[in-house]
């Protein structure tokens, strides 16, 4: 075995739900032991800062169950079947903001939980918006929109209040893209 | 029901492993319908940047089975039973790097992943370095030390060459500190 490397022996599926679908892997390690891994598999999903000719961002506040807290985070949702990464953040744009971009900037890519969970977060920069038709969420969604300065939400991030990490990173790397 | 908020009518655990413990809740949604909520539960890490007197940051390389992909990272790890978070901070300092610091300082807390995990990263700046003992790893645990100018590094997260999310965020939120 190559230094570093796993090699998988055997792989059985555990529970495939809605959202979280759970592996429970065999492998071999590089010093010839073996040990379990346990995997969530996750579609993945994609970000986006909504950024105004003013300067604006909008987020969304929503429930988040794990946590029992109404957070407040940009846009964002997991990637549908087939569905490019740029599609995805277009099509959330326009479902939990009601905006269309003239200009989608990719800032980067995160892997948020990389010891158990193979989702991949997208984050896009959008601008030169226009908003025709308003939210359209799934039934089990309830979201409201907030809108602030983008230097109000980047003082958030900086004093602890955004907890969401696609939202620090969205903020973070616009931010740094600016100066 | 208040606005945005979900109750829990009954939550059914269906795996309880060694990192992931999955359950799946049933819950009311604010127009009284239904939904299923699926949860991972975490008891949540730490993530540590150390910074020396000359500048250089110390991260560790290791092999993340999720992605199959050696992938560079601050040191990191899980929460123990009843430990703190800078206690964990300390620990996994001591362990994946054997460095002690003088001075812990929090730059910040993250949730990775909001929709269907429980985790909480708490991310530390480790300063006032001092090196004795080297790494003192778990026996499934394969990681290599690379020691980098922190402007390397931050330069490295803006080109999107660090994917994992803790590692951005505690690089950004240093030179944020910083500036």
């Amino acid at each position: 075995m190559e230094h570093l490397y796993e090699k998988t022996l055997s792989s059985e599926q555990l529970y495939d739900g809605k959202v979280v679908k759970l592996y429970k892997d065999d492998v071999l390690l590089e010093n010839g032991e073996r040990a379990i891994r346990e995997v969530v598999r996750h579609p993945g999903g994609v970000c986006v800062l909504p950024l105004d000719d003013d300067g604006n961002v909008y987020m969304v506040k929503q429930f988040r169950y794990p946590f029992g807290e109404v957070l407040l985070e940009l846009p964002a949702g997991k990637r549908e079947a087939g569905e490019e990464p740029i599609e995805c953040g277009t099509r959330e744009l326009s479902e939990e903001i009601g905006a269309k971009a003239g200009k989608m900037t990719l800032l980067g890519k995160l892997y948020p939980t990389v010891a158990y969970d193979t989702e991949v977060i997208w984050v896009y920069l959008a601008e030169e918006l226009t908003f025709s038709g308003g939210q359209h969420l799934d039934p089990e969604e309830f979201v409201d929109v907030v809108k602030m300065p983008f230097e109000d939400a980047l003082a958030m991030v900086l004093r602890d209040e955004i907890p969401d990490a696609k939202t620090q990173l969205g903020i973070l790397r616009a931010a740094a893209r600016k100066a």
